[in-house]
């Protein structure tokens, strides 16, 4: 394996339904590994344990119980829900230091199958969302320039790149990020990788209120649409709900090709500045 | 209990972690429960496991692995995964007959409590979706009005009323249903009520292509953002994303004073009319 994506989200094989791995502290948000980043070794696991043709997580639903460690190794136990022809339940925990950390809830398919023509309709629809325009990445900030008050290892490892519409506080008016993204060492884009995409720009109250104090995800479901195309993906996050505390934020990640690739949705947590 | 609801999703406590429950067919689409009733027993023994405190449903994710069967009783199993200070893990599966039915997983928190002003910002932002106009529900379908080629039980346990503009399939031109919701019997709304009325709807394919064939969910995922005020519900539920045959179906619920309830979104499979 020689990308760091890779290197750093190896699953070594310990038993019946459990897992060895190690979360880097190369992908972290201060000292806390970055959410997106974290359930990427559980979900190598959740794949292993998924039917062999069911590849790709059409779903997955996160809860973060606590944070994980960075430079320390954990475990990863999972379990076959329910195997199925078109969606496979799968359920896993990853636990550091005796404590269970994250609980996920995914199903699996295949999103390279061709279904039979039986299971087609005669005029099936197509529904899309367009993806939004954006400047060339050379024409947008990098994620490194912009003021979020905390250190960003995370970007050793990703290219992010924000529209300057968005990367001024408070200039856009509305609670969004958007933005390019890809990795910083080539590695090719892939379902595993839109899965740590979704969770990888500033928070989208970022463009509204400029920094954010820490805004820890509760729950965070994600839905693979397609296999993406190679190249850059472009992203769009919008907070569209804040109420006594919470928020809900909303996104849509496109491939090279312009075709929607995945969406996630997250209840976060509004913690004041300097908690 | 003098409610059909809260008669027809008892749970019985039978030892550690395990309720007893009986799924009614009076809710069902078809032969087959409702989604959003069929996970209303879980969900309150989901409750009985979380904190005390902890009694409202934040954020609930439920796989659905096969059929539940009506008018058959069922037991259903819980874990408490993490109690938290705000927020709390907590898993279930619901079982008829031998076979596991969903699996769900759930934060539980409290949306009454005032939060201390310690952990609260000066300037903090409140963000909400404005309501959907509607016609008032005298002006508005009833569901049963609509031809949807399938027997719809839950109608006497619901009274749902569509905008006559998204009642006549291609007239509105967009997958999108929306309307009013509440209950038959006049059982008043709170939190469990709007996990299943995310969940009780046309298909919003309807308002596109008329009678659908059957969209199975495979994950639904609510966030519970307030406690209801009194009165009916006012819904909407919108297809942006058909592909390969799965669709996403995102919802809005608004209460009685326009307050922004409820989130809904669910992964679903398209199977061709017939099957």
């Amino acid at each position: 394996m020689t990308y760091d994506f890779d290197r750093e989200t190896q699953i070594l094989s310990a038993g019946t339904s459990r897992w060895d791995t190690t979360i880097s502290s190369a992908w972290s948000i201060g000292d806390t590994p970055n959410g997106g980043y974290a359930v990427a070794s559980s979900l190598r696991a959740m794949a292993a344990t998924a039917p062999d043709a069911a590849t790709d997580p059409l779903s997955v639903t996160a809860h973060f119980l606590r944070p994980t460690l960075g430079a320390q190794p954990g475990h990863i136990e999972t379990e076959l829900v329910r195997p199925g022809r078109r969606a496979s339940t799968v359920t896993a925990s990853l636990h550091q230091q005796g404590k269970e950390r994250i609980r996920l809830l995914a199903a699996y398919g295949n999103l390279g199958s061709q279904r039979p023509a039986e299971a087609m309709w005669d005029e099936e629809p197509e529904l899309g969302i367009d993806p939004i325009d954006l400047p060339e990445p050379q024409d947008c900030r990098d994620r490194a320039q912009l003021e979020q008050g905390v250190d960003l290892p995370i970007l050793s490892r990703l290219d992010v790149r924000i529209d300057p519409e968005f990367a001024e506080p408070g200039r856009a008016g509305i609670a969004e990020s958007r933005g390019w993204i890809r990795f910083s060492d080539g590695r090719p884009v892939d379902v595993l990788a839109l899965v740590l995409f979704c969770d990888a720009f500033p928070p989208s109250l970022y463009s509204l209120l400029g920094r954010v104090g820490w805004v820890p995800t509760v729950e965070l479901t994600i839905q693979i649409r397609r296999r993406p195309a190679p190249g850059w993906i472009r992203a769009r996050f919008r907070t569209t709900d804040v109420h006594d505390g919470s928020l809900v934020e909303d996104g849509e990640l496109w491939d090279s090709e312009g075709n929607l690739v995945a969406r996630s949705r997250q209840l976060a947590l509004l913690l004041p500045p300097g908690t």
